[in-house]
């Protein structure tokens, strides 16, 4: 059995992410997402084992502990995580996982696993991811300058990343998303470590 | 202007290579490929410039002094080389280059030009390499064992390589170059490097 890909997805609010990772799953229906660990209570309607894994503050800390997180951060006062047993169920069951998770995670998990590939999707600019913010409508101006300075400083950060994609027209974008997958299948690297493990 | 990406693909004699780079151009019409450089004598109805680029063996071997070749070989005692110029023009004006070669002059390649992508399009076994081998009906026994030989001692090299892709259906081979040279474009060195230079 072939081992997945485990790709780390980053970038900035307002991008245009979910749309292009909708529009992947059309191409690779097998790809598979991690679900995060979490200390906070459940809403109405989420559960368990789908939506988040939810921990006791214990639990999270005992699991950050024994490093059976492949990156966990706080949130105003919750932590949240992922844990790596079931990415790697997934990826040795053959299944590609992404993962979506903001830079300082994403530089955990590749100390964590430096096979995963990482993936910083950026907006063609500034002025444009600006402009999708505000055009969402629903973002107040001081939040869209919040986000903007953010996606700025997270943007340092993305020569760390192995692929930069810009996100623009959202069938490129997730065609170059795919071909991400299908070239990290290619790889050498992925294949002669596959052989000697078999 | 982006730069293109320089692609040397290698894979032994019967493997589908130029039925998969045919297959590849129907994706990639905007693909180059480089033109070698030689001392043999131009045959009836090839052109210099064309299929060859023809050099006397004085012009040829100062090529070789002065570090203009990315790899240069000599086989039944003529030299045989890609020179570095027209695939850097190629490359500067943004087109993708393929370089078909052997094993020894894709090492020699990455040397040249760590930025290479080395590709090895390999069988699905030697069983099956024999069998298409064997399946041409134009090949004495003794060279589809000659050409076996090689390819099993050319194998050895396939962990130097970038990526290893398996040659089997045409379209599937075809579209794994393909997304390998949508991902090298979307690799950050690529894009970084790019930006410094700009």
């Amino acid at each position: 059995m072939k081992k997945g890909v485990l790709l780390v997805l980053s970038g900035p609010s307002g991008v245009g992410k979910s749309t292009a990772v909708a529009e992947l799953m059309r191409h690779r229906p097998q790809l598979r997402f991690s679900i995060s660990a979490t200390t906070r209570p459940a809403r109405p309607g989420e559960m368990d084992g789908v939506h988040y894994y939810f921990k006791s503050r214990a639990e999270f800390d005992a699991m950050v502990a024994r490093g059976a997180l492949l990156e966990h951060a706080e949130y105003v006062g919750n932590g949240y995580g992922t844990p790596a047993a079931p990415v790697d169920k997934l990826l040795c069951e053959g299944y590609d996982v992404l993962l979506d998770i903001e830079v300082q995670g994403a530089m955990q998990v590749k100390r964590a696993r430096p096979d995963a590939v990482l993936v910083f999707l950026a907006a063609p600019s500034f002025e444009e991811l600006e402009r999708r913010l505000n055009g969402r409508g629903d973002t107040a101006p001081e939040l869209v300058q919040r986000r903007l300075e953010t996606a700025r400083r997270e943007f340092q950060f993305a020569d760390r990343y192995d692929y930069l994609v810009v996100s623009d027209k959202v069938e490129k974008t997730a065609g170059e998303l795919d071909a991400i997958f299908t070239a990290e299948h290619c790889r050498t690297s992925a294949n002669f470590t596959q052989r000697k493990e078999e």
